[in-house]
């Protein structure tokens, strides 16, 4: 039942969204030996003046 | 004080949305005694390129 | 796929957690559909020094 | 190594934004003590769609 | 409405999460207008088995 | 900057939990090319009555 959520700087391609899932799932079978049907991911698209480091927006950097 | 988030695959009506919060309100005041003013929910739309099961993106399905 | 967090005070029992996660899975289905199977349901005690409204922890209220 | 994720109803500015990521990276810094570059903050947009108080959603409000 | 989600590496003392809490709320009446009591935290401790920066776990540096 | 949190079932072991960051780390690098050091873990244990699927909580099944 892993559930994973991950949080991305927007401007991902579907290409790597698709791969990044392949390889996430993979790597959850491979350490902790999760069916890969029991794998959920959730990615989640963060605007650059919704992310911030250090006290300053990634669109400000 | 429940906080509750939901995050569902896109394409949901705002009608679907408004019976969901209702609903699920209701399902949390029934079984644990919280006041409905106590609840709180997020509903979070998933684009089919964000959401992956066993590996594979929903939008691939 | 709806994937649900519930964030709850310290203090519920189990009986009271399976009637819980019962209930909002059965309002799910009622109002978009989704099939029982296909809802997952993450509870999260939180302790009342971890939860704050106003700027005050529970556990000073 | 503070991670915050703030849910907030759609309609601030960008300049509200950065004065919000300045503000809490502070408040957390004299608070705790973690170091500015330790502090990653994620804000995420509400639609008025997608939040409900007392089961009724922010746009029926 | 803002709801607002910490995780923070454990070993923080309740006065610590006390101010944490209060300055955070304050930081968002100041930065968004937010009104005092629409503003719910959760704090999520976290052990240092469960938090990795670089693949590398807390517990491990 | 990706954020990655991780929940699973109660009952991994410490060399399991440092295997998963290692090669879900590794995975992200691979996949979309994010350098190690930004990207964050977050693992959460579920308690078996906390975790429900179906409507059913794991620890009942």
């Amino acid at each position: 039942m892993p559930i994973v959520q991950i949080d991305l700087l927007e401007g991902r391609t579907i290409a790597e969204k698709r791969l990044l899932v392949e390889k996430v799932t993979q790597a959850i079978i491979e350490s902790i030996g999760a069916p890969a049907e029991s794998v959920s991911i959730i990615i989640r698209d963060m605007l650059k003046e919704n992310f911030a480091k250090s006290g300053t927006l990634a669109m400000d950097k």
